[in-house]
């Protein structure tokens, strides 16, 4: 058996190939040019006419990883007309705006500097008025770099108030409910500050289903919990006297009526905004689809929105390289399966991964020894779990590849240890920060 | 919104039809007529002729759950040429044969009645010449249906050896390997004996890939496990003192070699087999999609080999017809998405289940409330678990339906009680014994 052939060599630059293409369609800039487009005095959103003349004002402000690139396409194409603005990035993710101040701080860790950005955009949006347009560019990340707590709350409660809920087993539906209840600008409560000025919110979704209430815990979107659910959820994990007393207090305040509920659907605050979803995972695998289609591969895109625990996830997929090298079903080779979403892994080791390489490993087990399959995994952050990794690409050859030297697939699975099985290999992907986030591509070439 | 649709109660009749399209084409008869052609003086195996005239007798035996049935369609072809043989079917499962003996034995746990069989299978294929012909059916159940342990090794020591492996966490494929080694018949026993005679294992498959030295413990099929490697096996489970002695002192005994090993790949007892897949899952999904595409679906095979937890198979097929409401991806409504194989289920909880209907729960829960989507997952055996149904439907308003009678999908979930939700909406798939085994159909309809 060749250990490692050209055919495979070449499937592999296929593969990454593809998964470049995905990216590129999720660049942040292109992704606002795609659904963007200037015409004189109008600024088309998605077809829909926004006449730049009928405004007094136009302000740009927004958050998250990927914000700066879109603040910046947004420049490009109608700067002169901004007025001023403020965008809250991570620190280093800047660009060379004009008009709009970039406001570094912290991520995932909310901190200080990320506080202050959230109070000046705060600032900036009470001031606009009925007639001014307030343009919103939202990403990934932009929950922790909108941090503004209400009064007497501090950074310091909210982050305590996550780690107790994170232990107890709370989902994120729970956690997120708390999260907007104890923030000004979370759960609508940007669209709020907002209002009446015109409002419309650029989203880069890094969720999967495009839950606008969900990316950044949607700032400028109607919150469907209440004070109430966030009670009943200190209750349900019995909690409270866990919880720091300013955070407890406020709950108990807002569920008394002393405190205003984040503001829901229906709300007449609401009836100047619009949320636009300007780039998700589908986006890029449909972009991935078309390169590979321009390879030769017969491609078929699986769902934008795989989710669940990596192990299985991974067993799907290669079941159905098999059933391609079998009866030619669902489509026959060479052929390209992709998939997106963002995998769950259950952690019981103490090594070194992420979903994307974990995936990665399991699938290599799974079709060692047969037919030429490329299997390629990468999260579109450039980040895979806690290492300096996208992700990984394996093949029918990577279990003999690593026995060859030693390296035993079924030690590190066990150990959740994938990085340092792919490092091993050389087979880690490694692309740097990619300033974009519409969670993972999953490519499996079958020839 | 409709509880209960005029379309979705058409798409849970097409959901049915298609499934019973997937039935018929397994049906092990039919199978059988698929793959063999009577020509004259000649029988044709997947095209490969066999001369009757050539050979001085033909015999028919076999075990398994579908094994009466497949004898049957042998009979109705060439039943004068047949001048005798023993089928071993489980109680119950027998058929009207003229030239065949039908031996009823005890299934899941093998019985004395079973070892009867399986012994006068064994002295048959003994008395045969080199100049005779053997056609052998087997099917899924066919290891319980012939067991013939060795000397000094009861039917008991073999069950206690079986529940020791199970209880201390061997896969699947340890079993068999010691299984086999307990047995004159499994893992290639039953070639041996027949040697030097022709024979021609026609084989309906049960098991994911359709490896023949997994079905039924493939009798007619080259071992590639060892006597070393079952020592290996109670060595890493520390169970050597555990399984009964008989047992123990026949694997000593094998390793030594003082007990012949089961035959292997190369071995010239395997010269005048020939083992043939005459059905299997691909079959029935492959007819199932004919069925859907004149019923005008667009139909897509995800894969016929899917294993790995029901409720992560459930995310990915919920996240595919989401997918296709969205975007038209992998393809465009009126979608129908086929898969096949045997997932399992980690058991928590206390209630009544199965895969498929297990399958059908999580998959409600994941599309509640979406449009209309309809999932059905059966076993083609017609048995789901140990309950009398051989799976369940469900649909977008499932979840809306239980409410309403007070029946809360998350508690049945986490009981493992999947049985009784669909019991209590009626939603259950009741089919009797269905005489095949393929493992199982899913399908998933989107309008």
């Amino acid at each position: 058996m060749t250990i490692f052939s050209d055919n495979l060599a070449k499937m592999r630059e296929h593969a990454l190939s593809i998964f470049q293409a995905g990216l590129k369609a999720v660049e942040p800039g292109a992704a606002i040019r795609r659904y963007c487009r200037p015409e004189g005095e109008t600024l088309f959103i998605k077809n829909i006419p926004y006449d730049l003349s009928r405004f007094r004002k136009l302000f740009l402000i927004g958050a998250g990883k990927a914000s700066a690139p879109m603040a910046k396409a947004l420049e490009d194409m109608v700067g002169e007309k901004i007025a001023g603005g403020i965008v809250n990035v991570k620190y280093g993710h800047v660009d060379e705006l004009r008009r709009v101040r970039l406001s570094e701080g912290g991520h995932p860790v909310p901190d200080e500097n990320g506080e202050k950005g959230a109070q000046a955009i705060y600032n900036l949006v009470k001031q606009a008025r009925k007639d001014d347009l307030i343009l919103c560019v939202i990403s990934g990340g932009g929950s922790a770099l909108l941090p503004l707590p209400f009064r007497g709350i501090t950074l310091k409660d909210k982050q305590d108030t996550a780690n107790v809920l994170l232990a107890c087993g709370a989902t994120i539906h729970e956690i997120n409910a708390i999260r907007k209840h104890m923030s000004v600008l979370k759960g609508g409560g940007l669209a709020q500050a907002a209002a009446p000025a015109a409002l419309v919110s650029l989203i880069l979704s890094d969720v999967v289903g495009d839950d606008t209430d969900v990316i950044a815990s949607g700032p400028t979107v109607p919150d469907t919990s209440t004070f109430r659910d966030c009670l009943a959820i200190l209750e349900k994990y019995k909690i409270a006297d866990r919880v720091p007393a300013s955070v407890l207090r406020h709950i108990r305040e807002g569920r008394a009526g002393n405190v205003p509920e984040t503001p829901k659907k229906g709300a007449r605050i609401f009836d100047n905004t619009q949320n636009v979803i300007i780039g998700n995972n589908a986006d890029a695998i449909i972009a991935a689809k078309q390169k590979a289609e321009t390879l030769g591969y017969t491609s078929l895109i699986l769902s934008s929105m795989i989710e669940g625990e990596t192990k299985h996830i991974a067993k799907v997929h290669s079941a159905i390289a098999r059933e391609v090298l079998k009866t030619g079903h669902p489509v026959p080779a060479p052929a390209c399966i992709l998939s997106g979403g963002e995998t769950t892994v259950t952690i019981t080791g103490k090594g070194l991964g992420g979903r994307n390489q974990e995936f990665a490993l399991w699938a290599a087990s799974d079709i060692a020894g047969r037919e030429n399959i490329v299997v390629f995994s990468g999260g579109t952050d450039g980040n895979d779990g806690p290492t300096d990794a996208a992700g990984a690409v394996a093949d029918n050859c990577t279990v003999e590849r690593a026995r060859a030297i030693g390296v035993e697939p079924v030690q590190f699975l066990s150990n959740n240890d994938s990085y340092h099985f792919f490092e091993k290999l050389g087979d880690l992907l490694i692309t740097g920060p990619t300033n974009t986030n519409v969670m993972d591509i999953r490519i499996m070439l079958v020839v």
